[in-house]
């Protein structure tokens, strides 16, 4: 199924960043202007959704009757608009590799000969404690940065994490999506031999104008979370990093 | 010392992204329009460097002479033209927290009282990769991705690097500016229980117009860097994902 001259079109898997629509890519505004078709779920939030005209928006992330679309429907859709011809955004939060399944999507175009295209975009695991005055290294004392995501396939019977492993890099550990799962993790880490006044901090909405930050440390950050009420969206920052915080903070601004 | 209303300007830490300046952001590139003075080094590249009016340039760099700027004289100079109350970006490659020394200069503004806001880019770490048909995180097979820098202080005594650690948290690693170390860190790898048959990519100037990428096994990879002659800057990827690339790179455009 190709148009009527019989090109191919064309899909970019593009990165929409944390949220703010000033930390798009110059491409990423570019191709949201000039793209056929916009594919997205909710993730790249909705000052970035608003600004994508009505008429060129699919959302792939429900389907009519609120179920959530599989990854089969969106990576179908992108091939059929593709093989019309059309140039295809597919718009997703953050970065398009990092816990994006990006890399899924760039298998499934490739085999079926479609053209791609990856367009990076800021991942809030590095923004998002930006935004708090926490650099992610800092050369005086960690030499390396993990990410992981707290919200792993549901289908795999264990996580496949090595949090003891993690814990033994001595380097920071950024969680993404770890709201929910946070007492098992901090006590794998405690478990491993962290150090319990290891600094630790909780951005809830990173970026977004109604971002927040509550921190603590390994030991106490449980129950700073339930105190605060912190809820999903959100990043959690393991390491000494995660001190420097207190030190800028009154100095830091924008975000 | 303030200019003569007595207000004090204000410093973006603004990362770069890889080079492209497509790349940039778009709250970086409003930027480097229109703030006063774009204090830089050469890691964002010719032609993102080439956008800036002459003018408001100002390398640190390098000093007259061929030295190298210390770090203090760009934290002096950061706070000087501030406290002139001018608007100053000090722009840096990629991100400026991910090994760039933002977390160094954030605390250096704060302790002289000197507004700031950090502006995140696209790190190389992630974008290197995805311009090569590699995804850092992969749902599949990869819970966790770990950046490390093959180029620590060089006053530390030995490496802070537990690379037999990041080996047993089983995720990707990216290694920034690690072509001269790869012998050192592939062996400790192997030493560590990975297997010598992992993937292993090179990507040499990711993401801009001379990219070249070199692939091969944690066994080969160091006779490929020899053959090939790939030099700095480049980034390493070990790991399953790595092996991505072959099945994508026919229909992988752009970067």
């Amino acid at each position: 199924m190709t148009d009527a001259d019989g090109s191919v079109g064309k899909v970019y898997l593009v990165g929409s960043g944390p949220g703010d629509p000033d930390l798009l890519t110059v491409k990423a505004k570019r191709l949201l202007e000039t793209a056929d078709v916009v594919l997205h779920d909710k993730l790249p939030g909705p000052e970035i959704l608003g600004q994508i005209p009505e008429e060129k928006r699919e959302d792939v992330g429900k389907r009519a009757g609120g179920e959530w679309t599989p990854q089969e429907y969106t990576n179908a859709r992108m091939v059929e608009l593709a093989r019309e011809g059309k140039t295809v955004v597919r718009l997703k939060g953050g970065d398009p590799t990092v816990f994006g399944r990006g890399g899924e999507e760039m298998v499934h175009l490739a085999q079926n000969e479609i053209p791609f295209e990856v367009v990076p975009g800021i991942t809030s695991a590095i923004a998002g404690p930006e935004a708090a005055g926490i650099p992610v290294t800092h050369r005086d004392y960690v030499s390396s940065v993990s990410f992981v995501t707290g919200h792993e396939d549901p289908t795999k019977e264990e996580s496949a994490v090595d949090w003891a492993a993690l814990a033994d890099t001595g380097g920071t550990i950024v969680v993404l999506m770890g709201v929910g799962k946070l007492p098992g993790y901090t006590a794998e880490l405690r478990k491993a031999g962290m150090d319990p006044e290891t600094p630790v901090a909780l951005i809830e909405r990173a970026t977004w104008p109604d971002q927040r930050v509550a921190t603590g440390t390994l030991d106490t950050i449980v129950d700073v979370r339930d105190s605060e009420g912190i809820e999903p969206p959100a990043i959690t920052v393991i390491g000494d990093v995660a001190g420097e915080r207190d030190r800028v903070l009154e100095f830091l601004e924008g975000a």
